[in-house]
């Protein structure tokens, strides 16, 4: 048994993926198993390069802190792991820093690459019987991550996406026409992050009219009907529209319009499904009032609007998942399980990371119609967007925390 | 005296602007002078078409909800009153709308142009010896209204932008080659709210590299030294950008971009100033890597980050409007003067609206450089934004209000 473990983050960031980081050093400081707790500076390219901070010299409150702050606090990187029987360099120098370090657990924290990366790097030190535990911790905004019954991550983005809706939804409803507004949000595969949205409401009814999701395929000419009967009744239309709509062949509906649009709409190209969405209503003469917005980044960052379910499971799986490996479990997975729906209570399961590795989880078909979603898919949803962070302000703004490296 | 008052919005919507209008309705609980406080659906428009709702009929939780929820609850226009030396028809409208209804006296909020008609309005009623009283209550996000010493809203979208910088900045850190990343803001004339991005620091430094106004001949040759040479010490750039930047001819720099690159670049043609500069710096080679982030209306609707400092002062203009108008005021601007910089304290006083309306304050010369701010303005913003909002969340969102009209 080694004396220390190390951390580290992969993929994009979200606003609660350093509270796992700050879950396992709690777990720590109770368990005080481990001499220190390193960090790996951008992922497993860190862990490789030797690259390491000493995380348990942080402080109480700085864990607080680190628990409060959104983005990768450790840095990230997108990196596939080649297959090892073919070429197991890179894992001679991951081992390496373990062995130099004397590191016993490795805690990875990422999405569905990471969790190959987990997967194939405790079969090698299986194989090679070397007495290392790889752990896998969940994260990704997308919520597409198989056999967990929802991610770390996704909370967060949901409740912004959701109040983000709603305030424009306001926003967009003084004039006496207000148009067609268009919200694009990220999902390429996945429509999870669309369909939150549905949970923003006044007086109890949703303010979205329209949610198109990449799970269906995008039919042209239904929409245009849609839009039109619903501008013709109301003077204002609210859809919300994730980035990977695809039509009958398969192919994103943005990229086709890009080609076939080059001269006359030009300002078609920039954006994806949402300035696509705005050319084919402004063509079809439906109204010329629409607007168009992209969260951009801002939605996977916005500590200062997450979920407070979110925030406490995303630290409970980085807390959980030492506890595991200290019980002697390796090669998994900390996923999410929902116990009881009411009172809303979860468990952290071990995960084959193998079944999660580079695959993707849609929406229910059952939970969704052509341009809606369904109680079921309100019901899930939920849950995970309920409470308010209570992290500490500053001078009006949240107070974050950089780690020196 | 008459036995009714009337309110109405105008121009764009503000994540506090109808904390102005609770303040009124809290003001006539208090005092109990008008029998009913009316409100006028789409702002003058509503007025001159007598399209108006009893807004007395709120209970004190309801007014506090009104109090929480951002865009303009009455619905909003934008209409320039005539001269009414040449055609008094729209003023003779608006009469028979404040005879019928036994109104003494008019609130109006809005920008500069809503004050352009509280001044015609009230020189008006004034010339024709009409016993109303006209009073005008500021709001803009833009905090471009002349001799008020702030504007009602702006602290609560500087407070939006300084939130999403210092998250998106974080989210921007995390891996090794971090490129370019650039906020666009509005601010056609006036580069307050670019600015307010200075707020927004780690350790007590900014994390704002630079900042561009509209105050400022936009360099571009200067520009593009200040990135490359940041972009290569650090791998790193974070730039704020105002969507009013100008060349040195006073053309809008974004639109001569979009001539120019018709062709070659025609992804640049949808954007403003943010695809402007991304599209130049990649063709300077500095790097490939630029992302653009363009807040939209998300920024100004914000409630769920608002300023308590911006809502409470919002909150009295409108009560104060009252009590001046009580007094026996009329035909002015509810504005404000910060009597004490610290403690920090304002008081509401009579503006000659005719100083505000068509007008755009800029930002002082001396508070800032060719791409950053100083001092001065950083003492100037800082009390803007401070306070969070105490709203009431249901579902894990924030509860609004829409009034049933």
């Amino acid at each position: 048994m080694g004396k220390n473990c190390l951390v580290a983050q992969s993929g994009g960031p979200t606003a609660v993926i350093n509270a796992s980081v700050s879950g396992v050093l709690d777990a720590n400081l109770k368990h005080e198993h481990f001499q220190k707790v390193y960090g790996a500076r951008n992922g497993i390219e860190g862990v490789m390069a030797g690259n390491l901070i000493d995380l348990s010299a942080l402080n109480k409150y700085e864990i607080d802190l680190l628990k409060h702050t959104p983005a990768s606090a450790l840095g990230s990187c997108r990196h596939k792991m080649k297959d090892f029987n073919e070429d197991d360099s890179e894992y001679r120098m991951i081992l390496e820093t373990l062995e130099k370090y004397d590191i016993d657990t490795f805690f990875y924290i990422g999405g569905n690459d990471s969790m190959d990366t987990v997967h194939k790097l405790s079969l090698y030190v299986k194989n090679k019987g070397i007495d290392k535990k790889i752990v896998g911790i969940p994260k990704t905004i997308d919520n597409d991550l198989m056999e967990t019954d929802f991610t770390p991550g996704f909370g967060s983005a949901a409740k912004y996406i959701a109040t983000t809706v709603l305030e424009t939804y306001l926003d967009a409803s003084v004039y006496k026409d207000n148009g067609v507004f268009i919200v694009e949000t990220m999902g390429r595969d996945a429509g999870w992050l669309a369909s939150s949205s549905i949970l923003a409401k006044i007086n109890g009814k949703p303010v979205v009219d329209f949610i198109y999701l990449p799970e269906n395929e995008f039919d042209k000419e239904k929409f245009l009907t849609d839009v039109k009967k619903c501008y013709e009744e109301k003077k204002q239309v609210y859809i919300v529209a994730s980035e990977g709509l695809k039509d009958m062949n398969g192919d994103y509906v943005f990229k086709s319009k890009t080609v076939e649009v080059h001269d006359k709409f030009a300002h078609a190209q920039l954006g994806g499904v949402g300035s696509y969405l705005k050319s084919i209503i402004e063509e079809s003469n439906i109204t010329k009032r629409v607007k168009v917005l992209e969260l951009g980044t801002a939605r996977r960052a916005a500590m200062h609007c997450a979920s407070l379910t979110d925030i406490n499971i995303s630290h409970l799986c980085g807390y959980r998942a030492y506890e595991m490996a200290l019980e002697g479990k390796s090669g998994f997975m900390a996923g999410i399980k929902v116990k009881s729906k009411s009172p809303f209570e979860t468990e952290i399961v071990e995960i084959d990371p193998s079944l999660v590795a580079n695959k993707v989880k849609e929406i229910p078909k059952e939970w969704i119609t052509d341009n809606f979603v369904k109680e079921e898919l309100i019901e899930y949803l939920t849950p995970l967007i309920q409470g308010q962070p209570q992290g500490v302000y500053e001078n009006g703004l949240p107070k974050y925390i950089k780690l020196s490296i």
